[in-house]
Parts: structure tokens; sequence; C-alpha cells
């Protein structure tokens, strides 16, 4: 867990890289974004409250948002990156949830300048931020309340998505950055990345940049590497893939009724027991069959 | 939740029909079973375990199997029929995971008639069967148990995936059924569906067939309605696709760096909006908001 | 579960009757008020945040206090209560909250108009109530969602703690049960009952009052059914004499270093087997087993 | 948890030093066992078992006493000693658990050479121990499966409980300590200490010796020192003191129906507050207050 913190710590002092995290909701999720060749999990606050089929808009609690997070520390050695919405009321809850997801083992936590219960910034209702002050005190509170140095709080600004101005979002990520936050979160709703672009030119702090780009689809690599931003995050796309590719085989097994018809979209049966570790898990008990053997 | 058991209940009563489960892990899969118009949702313990990345052989908790599927209760309107592997222990732990489920709004417990700890029926190691009296005592301690009685209790035999025989098989089910199982589950892992095919030709008994045809994938619902089998278990067939597709995304993403390049793959922010429950949640909330103006 | 609720309502419903509800924190506690003769369990926000030694002032979440009160619906046949503060953030949070509760088999709900996170009605600082709409809402919300009539809401006015007015507290009550509350808590400070006394007189609503004396301790049964006081709740004394009990004993231990030295003051081994259901677990093993002797 | 492992093991190799634990079941307790000047905490399977009200006999699941045991480590800075039955199954169990309990900050887990499902030692029914060799599998793989050398791991050895030899109870005690245990529980079940007497006298290894003095009430320090007994558990005493008082006060209240009558026997509210951190957190939220103040 501390050899994850470093991890990302390091990849972060690495100034050549781009830090590429994807989102998870399970041990599972986090694992294949390993296999795959990621430097990093997202434990989406969204992918997580749709596994629950319940509204991203804390309906679950934190007991459930940090045991799925929680899990994917077991699961890969990956540092996991914690969406932690508001931080779960206030200054006290976010001193309780930084003490908790410290212990956990969670690399990174992010909390955003939204009133507690947030709603998802893709909805276009009631995005109400919190005033600045109070949220530069729940930086200062997380700040203050970590252990590991290594330990990182992440501040997610969401002026442009309530619709503030630049300025607002500037200002916003400059207190943060002074509270304490070890990385900007700048968040943006537009169908193109213009106003992150615009963030990034105006942004002289040397505080790392993170962004979503979930609307601006067609941002590449290059872009985010001429504009400074240090990490992408990945955030849904999945537990996307996943819904779209689960609707199919059991639309297609609905329609036939034998299981041979879908049979070249699944993964195979080894492949699930390979990542659930029972391999090494039947080395080790027949390990441990051979040492009493011996003794005898 | 009472009413699911009822849906599951009528089904079995209804002479003219084939029950179609499918495995899922949570919530979200639960109800995506439902959306393609399937029968039931088999919480699977194997899907379950993947998720956790942990082995199938009762490495994870009744604690965290039950939590997954009380989720499923929540999100459905389908019964969920609950994958309880040895029942956790002896009788005294069948007892306290019957009381646990039925006030879960579970529809039907399967118990297999292996040692606890269990071992996944597909790995070729230590398939050790609990003696047949044993395994009826926790039949019985299950069925005495329950409160409801559409609460189902179903028996699972693992005589042919033990390499017993055929007899042995039959005997178990008979005994099984004696003490009240409500349904046999008839387990093989035979590449085509002869053995199973045999299993029920010899069954005299009126207590229902359920079967699990994960490797034998030629079996048609025609054949299932001639050999009289009542409900077929699709038990892995979701996560399985769910994995390859994910697999598939991140490769292509890692690949190219730009999330555009597989936007044609993934489920629309819209569809997870809506499987979460969100347009429902925010109608709820603007019709209190009104109520409140119309108040004043 | 359900009948539980029955037993609630019926007490309700009996006007001859007032109901004294005890504070528990575990389903222990609970089995305790439920031998000593009360009549119904109090699920206390206050001693399940004692007990996790965490500030009541909503630093546990809702799994954690709705996990508590679960346990105790198991362990007793009284009705459960349970202190659900401020019902843990918005309208669409109380939502969730009524069905997990009303599921979990909890008789009545009580939530209080305070922001959230709440303070301690105790602690001197910031008692800030959400204004009478909003909770009006949320009560609605309550009423709305629950599937069962008999399982409760009661409305908690916090206006005497929070240095309000009398005709505040009336109004807001007023309001509370004309949004649907089955009762009303009224919550008072002082050290006497006269201003419970006065809210009482005032009171020409036919909902039910609810009172909790945990500073004014003169009070006696006479003076409760003088005022047309439906529940006393006893909300933390059992927890204090617990607490009061233990330092004693380890006192005692920690100078003598001899068990023999406390061993007047402890209950017996015996009766905690008792209160476990150890003796009814044995009965019920012995049992399977015989029947199995039997069948051979 | 890094410096309550060290504390303990700083404890263990301090020669001049009995190490006196308590048993607790929640934060709570934990915290009370601190106070009162002890040094250790034994998250206790039988208190656990008795707070959920269900049977020493593992009925509880991992997740449960493991949860119980991960809160009092947030609770105090004494070092928690783990009670983890048989281990929760077989040596795969084992495996989880150690790095499960190792992950939450426990400073050591004690496992019984009994069969799993475990019956509570103290019972006079089905005592079966697991055989020599399977559990110096358990404990190599625990010993094995840590990361930090300084989590410890103690075998209970339950053959005088079940009715064997002393040369078995040493053999096992040998055999264990061979396979890399810290420490050797050795438990009885007499009135009074001459069995355990014998044992102590009769080992010759230098793995510390821990004894459970439950029954036999009358042994003193002075003998245990004589008899080179590193550790003493006062295992379940504080929650049999709080069931004693409690019935106590409830009794009384019941019978007069005032508050003031059982006043004397309470702990007061501010010293509950104190014991849930809520000066700290008061002290803690002004301290942000006065940083955003200052700031503007």
């Amino acid at each position: 867990m501390i050899s994850q913190r470093k991890t990302l710590k390091d990849l972060i002092n690495d100034s050549t890289k781009i830090i590429r995290a994807v989102g998870a909701h399970n041990a599972l999720g986090a694992k294949l974004v390993e296999i795959n060749g990621f430097d990093a999990v997202w434990a989406s606050g969204f992918e997580i409250s749709t596994a629950y089929a319940r509204p991203d808009a804390n309906i679950l609690t934190m007991t459930e948002f940090l045991y799925a997070a929680s899990q994917m520390v077991e699961a890969t050695n990956l540092p996991i990156i914690a969406d932690c919405d508001t931080g779960f009321g206030n200054v006290n809850n976010v001193i309780r949830m930084v003490k908790d997801y410290e212990k956990a083992g969670i690399a990174a936590v992010c909390i955003e300048d939204k009133l507690f219960p947030k709603m998802n910034s893709f909805i276009s209702t009631r995005q109400n931020l919190i005033c600045t002050e109070e949220f530069c005190n729940k930086i200062s509170a997380a700040i203050n309340t970590r252990v590991d140095p290594n330990f990182l709080v992440i501040a997610r600004v969401e002026a442009l998505i309530a619709g503030y101005s630049m300025n607002e979002a500037l200002e916003r990520a400059v207190a943060y950055s002074e509270s304490g936050a070890d990385m900007i979160l700048i968040h943006s709703k537009q169908k193109d990345p213009s106003e992150i672009f615009e963030f990034c030119k105006k942004w002289t702090h040397k505080t790392p940049i993170v962004i979503v780009p979930t609307t601006y689809t067609s941002l590449n690599l290059v872009q985010v590497k001429e504009h400074n931003i240090k990490m992408v995050i990945y955030a849904n796309q999945a537990l996307r893939a996943s819904i779209k590719a689960v609707n199919k085989v059991l639309s297609t097994l609905n329609n036939t009724g034998i299981l041979k018809s879908i049979d070249s979209e699944l993964a195979k049966m080894d492949e699930l027991f390979e990542l659930q570790g029972m391999n090494e898990m039947l080395a080790e008990e027949k390990l441990y069959q051979l040492m009493s053997i011996q003794k005898v």
C-alpha cells in the first residue's frame, strides 16, 4: 500500500510522464486497468453508484464508496485514487474520511467544491458550490490529518460545471492550491477542450493539473502534453463498455436460447480463474501440503 | 420482496414454463438481466468472487455474498436466487444463513453437498462431498427455519462433478428431495449434456430439476423441455462478456490515447443515469419542491 | 419484523398505555431492554456513536447506524425505533433511508429538524435548524416511500434545543404533524420538565407526543400521564451504567491482579451463553443429529 | 498502527514485564481498557458474539469479527490482539485472514487448533481438534503471509479443553512453536490453575506462554511470574460487569419510573462526550474556522 503511494508520487515528480488513470468500481475492474497498461485506478463515484443502481448524488454512504476502493487496493499494484465527492459532509467528516482512506491504503483522495449532497456534474440541475473559504478548510484539514505525506489530496474545481466564470475557476484553484492541495482537478462538460485549454494557459502555479475528458473525447495525449496537464482520468468508459457488451450478449441469448451463440463474445473460464488468483491459491495450498508431508 | 418470491413460485407451478436465470454479481447486473427479458437472477458465487478478485473457494465470507445479493433485491423486480455454496459451515451456519437471506428479500437459496470450504466445480482438485445424512440435516434445518413458505431451498448435487456414479447422484437427489428440498440442481462439467440427460431420464420424483450448462453450451431450450428440466441457469456469461469488452476497449485506448476511438463501444452516459435511477430521483426531488411551494 | 411494527402500533392505539423505550447500541443491549420489561428499543445515535468512540455529529455513516439497528431486530421481539438524526442528507437521502430501514424490519424511524451534519443536542454550539418547509418535505417523502403503513415516522422538534421560542416549536410541530408525521418528539435540555409541560399543555393536535428526559430526571410517570405524553425514551442510561461499571471493575482488577476480587460484580458465563442463544443452538443442533440417526 | 505492534513486541522482549490484556467487543471497550492502565486489548470472539446476541460458535463471519477489531485500532494506542478462532476455515482462509487483519492495523492474531466451525471452550460438547500437521500448516501460512514481522501469530492449544493428555498438549505446543508461532496460548477450563502450572513447568521452549484464567480466578500475578507466563488475558470480565450493571439499573428504572433513581449508577454525559472524542472534534472544528477568518 505504501509502495502504491510512492509509485504515484514518483510518477508526478517525473516531468516527462503523463499519468493515465482509468475508472473502476470493484477489485476486478482495478485489475483490468493494471493488466491493460495504465498507471492508476480512479475509484469512480459515478461507476460505484451505477454498480449499486443508485443515483450519483451521495445516495451511497462513505462506507460503501470506501469499501469498493479498499477492495481495489488488495487486487492491484497500481495506486488507487478515490473519488470522495464533497468529503461526505463538513470538515469533521473530511477528517474521518482521510483517516479511513489512508488506513485502507488508498494513494490519493479527490474532493470537490460542491455542497453535500452533491449532484453528478453532467446533470444540469442544482450544481451548488460551497464557498471558497469553507472548501479551503476542508483541504487544510485533509492535509493536516494525513500521516503519510505521500497520501495525496486532489482538489476538484466545479466552477465551470456550475456555470461560473473562468476567473472564478482560477481564483478557486489558486486558493485550493495555497491551502495545500497536491493537485488541481479542473472539470468541464464542454464537447471540446477549449475551456480546459484556456484554464491551463492561465494556470501559472506549479500545482499539477488533472482533467476528466468524458465529454471532450477528441482530446489526444499530444494536446495533454502541450497544455502541461499531468493526469488524465478516463473515468467511466470501462463500465460503459461492460454494459454495452452485457446487453448485447444477453439480448442474443434471449433470442437463441443457446450458449454457443455467444461463446465467442466471452472471456474464457480460465481467464477468470486467473483474475481471481485461483492458480496462485492452489499453488500455495499445495506448498503447505507438501511441507506437512515432508515433516512426517 | 415478498412478491419476488411469489413470482418464482408461480413460474415453478406453471408447467408450460422453463425458467431462465442469469448470473450477476451486483445490483447493476441484476437490472441488466431484467431489462433483457430473463426470469430470475442467479447471485453467482463465482461471479461475486471474481468481482472481488478472490478465488471461488469460500475465501469471501457470507457477509460479502449476502451483501451483493441483497443489493440485487433492491434493484430489480425479478426473484433473486442466491448461490450459497455449502451454507458457510455446518447446520448452525445454515440456520443463520436462511434467516439472513430471507430477511434480505432473497427468493431462493441454493446449497451444495460439498465440504466447507468448497472448491469451484470446474477446478479438478479436492471435490470432497459431505455425507448424505449431514447434507439432509442442512436441508431440513433450512426448511424448518424459513418463515415464508415461498422462500425456496435448492439442493445442489455435486456427485457427478466429484467423479461419483450416476447412482450416487440419483440417491443423493432422492434423499435431498425427501428432506424437503424445493428443487434439485444437478451439476455437470461434461462438454455435452449426455450425463444430464441420463440423470433426467432416471429422475422419477416430482421435485423440479435445475441445470447450469456452463460447459455443455450446445444445449437448446427444446432439449431442456424434452428432458423436463424446470430451470436453466446461465451462471457467468454476463461477467465474461464484460471482461472481454473491457479488455478490448482499454487495449484500444492504451494504443490510441483518444477516447473517441472507443466511443462506439460504449453505452451512453444517459443510459447509465437511467440504470442508476437518476431520472426517477430527480422527478421525486422536483415533486417535493413543488409540494412545499404550493404550501407557501 | 412485521409483528414488531404491529406491536408498536397497538401500543400507540391503546389509550391507557405509556410506551417506555430504552436506548441501546447493539443486539445484546436490545435483548437486555426486553428482558427488563420495557416496551421498545431506541437505537440511539448517541449510544452507537459512543460505542464506536466517535462524536455524535454524523461522523458515522447511515450504513453504520443501520447495521447496529438491524442487528437489534434479530435479537428481540420488541419494536426497534431508530434514531436517524437528520435523515443523513436531503430528501433523496431520506427516501433511501426509509427503504433500507423498512427492509431491515425497523418499526419506526425518527428524524430531526437540524441541518446535516447534526450536532448532539446537549452540546452548546451550532444547533442549526433546517427551514420548516424543507423538513416537511422530508416527512412527506418518508411517508410516501414506506410500504407498510405500520412503519412509523417520528418528527423530532429541536426548536427549544436551538434556543427558539415555544411558539416556533409549536408551529413546527403542527407543520410536521400535518405533513404526516406519526408522532412528535419534543426535545428539551432543561434541568426540569417545565418547558416540556408547557408544550404539552399547548399541544391540541392528536398526534402523540414523545419525550427524552435525559436532563430532567425528576420526571415521573404520573406526570407523563397527566401531560398526555405517549412515549418516554430513556435514551442512554444503559450505556452510561455500563461504562461506570466497567471502569469500576477494571480499576479494581488493575489494583488487585486477581479475578476473584471482581467476581461478585460480574454476570455469570451461563447468563452470557443464554443471551447468545447458545442453548437454543445446541438444542437445534442435537435435534438435527437425532433426525439423521433415526433415518439410518 | 505500526507503533501499536512495536509496543507489543517491546513488551514481549522486556523480560521483567507481564503483559495484561483485557477483552473488548467494540472501540469504546478498547478505550476503557486503555484508560484503566492495561497493556493490550483482546478482541474477544466470545464478547463480540455476545454483543451480536449470537452463539460463540463461528456463527458470525470473519467480516464481523474483523470489523469490531478494526474499530478498536482507531480508538486506542494499545495493541489489539484479535481472537481469530480457527482462522475461519482452512489454510487459504488463514492467508486471507492474515492479509486483512494486518492491513487493519491489528498487532497480533490468535488461532486455535479446533475444527471449523469451533465451539466455545466452556461448552462441554464437540471440542474436536484439527490434526497437528494441518494446524502447523496454518501457522506456517500465517507467518509466511505477514509483511510486518512485528505482526504476531499466537497459537492456541485446546488439547486440555478437549480432554487430551498433558503430553498431547505439550507435543502440540512444541510443533506449533517450531512452525513459527510467536506465542503459545495454553487454555484450561479447570477451577484451579494446577494443570496450567504443570504445563508451564514442563515447557522448556523459549516461545512465551499466554493464559486465559476465566475459570481459575484465584490466580495472582506473583504465581504468573513464578511460572514464567508472559501474558494474561482477562477475556470477558468487562462485558460481564456491563451486563450485570445494565440489568440492575433497568430493573430499578422499571420499578421506579424515575431516572433520578438510577442517576448515581451512571457515568456522566460529559464523560461519554470525552470518550467519543467530541471535545477534540470541536477544538479542530474551531481551529479551521479561525484559519478561514484569519485569511479573510
